[in-house]
Formats: structure tokens, C-alpha cells, sequence
């Protein structure tokens, strides 16, 4: 299930320089960004609970690099 | 300058099964997507702009990973 929005990635792809972009591109990247954060954050997640904590926190988003 | 917004980043953070989430961290992985959307971004540009077109397409998105 999609939780990024289409639209700013719309404008991320035309400030990198780009004239047209197609929609299909913009779904690409967006439904390729969601996975990323999907895979960062189940990480994170246990990076905090390795430490104990229910709260995740900005040095387990960081670990999870 | 922050294109992707931080409430469905949280959600995705939450969705991963963390029960709470810092604002810092929520922070932290938009910053990271962002950076690397654009890295993405620029990347596929130049693909589109090897092939000689104006339009970037999925398959120079898919070309950037």
C-alpha cells in the first residue's frame, strides 16, 4: 500500500533538470522510495528493540544505513 | 529543500510494527529518501538524455538502481 504521495516526487525528478516526466517514471520511483523506506524502517525498528526501547529513535533510522 | 512530506513517513515507520516513533527520526529517514530520490533523479536524467529525449521514462528510472 502506497503512502508517498506522487507529487513531490514529480518535483524532485523536474529539479534534477528533466523537461517531461512520464507517469509511469514518477510511479517507478515513487513505488521504489516506498520500498526503500519500508526495508530502513523494519530495520530501524530493530535497532530500538535490540536496545530495549518501543520508541524508535533517530539513531536507529541512522544504524540502519 | 524538503519536497517529500513527513506523515506518511512516520506511517510507514509505525506500519514496520514500532509502537512509537521520535519526531527526530521521522525526520532523519525523510531526509535520507530525499536524498536519494534525487540522486535517483539526476540519474535518470542523464540516461534519458544519452538516449537523446526530453521525457524521463520508467526505464530510465529502472536504469538508475
Amino acid at each position: 500500500m502506497a503512502e508517498l504521495p506522487l507529487a513531490p516526487v514529480k518535483r524532485i525528478i523536474k529539479q534534477s533538470g528533466a523537461s517531461r516526466v512520464s507517469a509511469e517514471a514518477v510511479q517507478e520511483l515513487r513505488d521504489e522510495l516506498e520500498e526503500y523506506a519500508e526495508d530502513r524502517a523494519r530495520e530501524a525498528k530493530e535497532y530500538a528493540q535490540h536496545a530495549s526501547r518501543t520508541t524508535v529513535q533517530e539513531s536507529d533510522v541512522k544504524a540502519s544505513r
